[in-house]
C-alpha cells in the first residue's frame, strides 16, 4: 500500500482534477470515490458547492501523480455524471517519513514517522488502530492514548 | 405574495419536514425547490450533509404551516428520491411586520417595517431592489444604500 | 438486513440523537458512524458546522428507533469526545415498502418497491448495482439504466 | 445558448476565478450569480467557507473563457463586496458533445450526447426536462427516465 | 466560567433556538457569535445552507438553558437580520463532571473528568493548553500529549 | 496592521497553500487559524471536505505573499496534523485603496476606500463598528447604516 510506503524527499509535484457534479447523486459519487481510491489516488475528496438553478451540488477532487492523468481523467468521465474535468499541476512540500512497529496492550500497531526542519510527528496507523479499537472493545482514542504512552516510555529508555 | 402580507402577532408555529437525500443529483433537487416554493412553503432549504458509504448528500428542509402537512409530504415524496419525511412542530417568536413604499432615484421601493420589543427594522425589498439595480445598472448595494438614505431623511423630516 | 424488510405501515416514530464535535478529527469520526451502522442505526450523518473560538466542526446525527436511546447515548459518548448528547422525538411519514427481484443483463437485481398515496418508486438495491458494476466493469448508471429498462418491459407485459 | 452548441474538441482551457465574500450577504450574491450566468460564465458556484473572527462566509468561483478575464473581474468587483479576485488557469479534458431530439409521450426533449475514449453519455436537457414535467404535472424523474426508455427504443431499432 | 463548573446530574433540557439568515455577511454574524457566547449561551454554531433564489446562507442556533429563552430571542432578533427565530426544546443525556489540575512541564494544565456509566473521559481545558503552547513555543498537540502522560502517570502511582 | 494599509496598484500574486485535514480536531484547528493570522497571511480559510472512510475534514487554505512560502509552509507542517501541503501562485486583480475617518454620532471611525475602473467602495472598518457597537450598546448594522448616512452627507456637500 502505497501510503505505507518510505518517503525520502522533501517536495514533489501533484495534479489536481477537479468537477462540479449536480446531476449525480451521493450513492454513486460514493461508488466514484472508492473506485478513484482503489485505483491509486493520493487523494479523494468531496466539497460542497452550489451551483445555479438552486442545484445543491458536489466538486470531486482528485489528487494523482501528474503522470497518471490519463487514467483518472478517463475514470471520471466513466463514473460521473460530467462532460469535462479541469486540472492543474501543484507543489508540495512534504516531510520525510518511514514506519515502525510499536508493541501496545492492543497489540502491534505500526507508527508513521514524519520530520522536516526539525518538526517530527509520530502518527499510529489508522487501520491497525480501528482493527484494534474493534477486537478489544475500546475506543479509538484509547489505542492512541496508549501507542502515544509507548512512544514516550521508548523516548525515556 | 405571503411574504408582503402585514403580520400582527408576535408568535405562531411552523412544521419543519425534513429529508435526507443521498440518491438525487442537484438539478432535481433544484427543481423540487422551486415547486415546494411556488406551493407556498414558508421556508425551504438544503444542508449539505455526509451519509455512509462515503456519499455527500443533502438534508431538504421545508418550513410550512402546521395545517398543510399533508400538501408538503406529498410533494417531498413525489418529486424527491426520498422513501420517508420526518417532521416536528417547532414554535416561533416572530416581528409584527407591516409594509410602506419609499421614493427613490432608482423608482419606487417596497420596505418592511418590522418592530418587536423596541428594536425596528426597515429592509428594503430584495424584488424591488434586484429590478431597480438591473434596470438602472447599478448594484444591489447602490440601491439598499440608497433606500436607507432616503428612509434616514423620512425620520429627520 | 433492516432496510431490506417489507414495511406495512405508512407513519412511526424516529429519535434524533445529536452531538456537536469540536475536538475529535475525521478519523475517528469515520470510525464512529462505522460503529453506529452496524449497531443498527437508522441512519447516520455529518453536518459541517461552525463554532465559536474558529473552530470548524462536525455535527453528528443519528436517527434511530425511539427505544434504543439508552444504546445510542452509550455509544455516542463512549466513542466520540463528546460530554453530552441532545435528543428528540420526530414523527415520520413513510411509504409501505417491498421487495422484488429483476433479471438484467448484468445479473439479478433487487428492486424496492415504495408506495404511497399513489406514488410508487421502483429503486434497484445500491449494493446489487454496485456489485454488478464492479464485476462487469460498467458504470453505476450503466446498472440502474438496465435495470429501469427491464422494470419497464416487465410492465408492459 | 452556449451551454447547447455542438462541441469538437477534446481538451481546452478555462479561468478560474475566485473571490473570498465576508462582508455580504446571501440575498445579494444569489443576484450577483444570476448577472454572472446571463454575461456567459462557463459555470458560477459558490463553497460555504469559514474565515477569522468567526465569520461564516462564502467563495464565489467563476470559471469563463481565459479571454474573457476582465469582463468577469469587473463584474465581481462591481457586484461583490470584495476589493480583490483572484485567477489561475486551468487546462480541461472535455467530452465532444452533439444533441438531438427525441419523441417521448411528454412531449420534445433535446438530448445531449457526449463522447470520448468510447465513452458516450446521452443527457436529457434539464429545460426541457422541467418544462415536461410541469405541464404534464409528473416528476422530473418520471421525464428523465421515459426519455432513457425512448433513447434504448431508438438503440434497438 | 460556567463551563468549568462540576455537573452532578446525567440529564437536563435546552432549548434549541434557530434563524435561516440570507440577509447577512459573515462580519456582523461572527460579532452576533460574540455577544451569544458572552451573553451565556451554552453552545452557539453556523451550519451553511442554501436558500431558494440562489441563495448561500446561513443557520444561526443557539443552545442555552429553557429559561433564558426571552434573552437570547431578543438577542437574536437586535443582532441578525431575522425577523423571526423558531426554538424548541430537546433533552440531553450528559456525562457528571468535575475539574483538577496537572503539573506538566508546560506549567499548570486544568483537566475536565467527565464519567457515565463506566466512560471516562480526561480532557485537557483548551485555553490552558492554548496559552501554554503559545508561551513555551511549541504546538498544541505537544501540550495535550504531555497532559496525557502526567495523567497516566498519577494512574500508575 | 496590514489590511490598514493604503495600497496603489492595480494587481499582485499571492501563494494559495493548502492541505486536508482529517486527523485533527476543531479546538486545534481554531488554534493554528490564530497564529497563522497573526503571522501575518493575508487570509486563512477553512472549506467543509469529505474524504474517504466516512471521514468529515476540512481543507485548510492560506493566502500570503509569494516570498513568505517558507514560513508558512513550516507553521503549517507544525501546528497541523498533515504530512504535506500544497501550493500554487495566483495572479490578483485588486482595487486601490486608501483610508480616511469619519465622524459619527458613535465616534470616529475610519472607512476603507477602494477604487477600480470607475467602481468606488466605502467600507466602515469592521474593527471600529465592533468597537462602536459595543460601547453604544447598538447592533453593528446601526453602527454601518451611520457610517453611510455620514459619508453621504460628505458627498453633498
Ligand atoms: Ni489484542
Ligand atoms: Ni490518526
Ligand atoms: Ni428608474
Ligand atoms: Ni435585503
Ligand atoms: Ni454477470
Ligand atoms: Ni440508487
Ligand atoms: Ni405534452
Ligand atoms: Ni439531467
Ligand atoms: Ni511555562
Ligand atoms: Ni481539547
Ligand atoms: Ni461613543
Ligand atoms: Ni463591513
Amino acid at each position: 500500500k502505497k501510503s505505507r510506503q518510505t518517503v525520502n524527499t522533501d517536495h514533489d509535484a501533484v495534479l489536481l482534477i477537479e468537477a462540479n457534479l449536480d446531476d449525480q447523486g451521493g450513492e454513486s459519487l460514493g461508488f466514484a470515490m472508492d473506485l478513484l481510491v482503489d485505483a491509486g489516488a493520493l487523494d479523494v475528496f468531496f466539497t460542497p458547492i452550489y451551483m445555479k438553478k438552486n442545484r445543491p451540488a458536489c466538486k470531486l477532487s482528485v489528487l494523482c501523480a501528474p503522470e497518471e492523468r490519463d487514467t483518472f481523467v478517463n475514470l471520471l468521465l466513466r463514473h460521473t455524471a460530467t462532460i469535462g474535468v479541469r486540472y492543474q499541476l501543484m507543489r508540495r512540500s512534504i516531510m520525510k517519513r518511514q514506519f515502525k512497529k510499536v508493541e501496545t496492550k492492543y497489540g502491534t500497531i505500526r507508527v508513521k514517522i514524519a520530520s522536516r526542519n526539525g518538526v517530527v510527528k509520530q502518527t499510529a496507523e489508522y487501520d491497525d488502530c480501528a482493527h484494534a479499537a474493534r477486537v478489544h472493545k475500546v475506543s479509538l482514542a484509547d489505542v492512541e492514548r496508549e501507542v502515544q504512552l509507548q512512544l514516550a516510555k521508548l523516548e525515556n529508555q
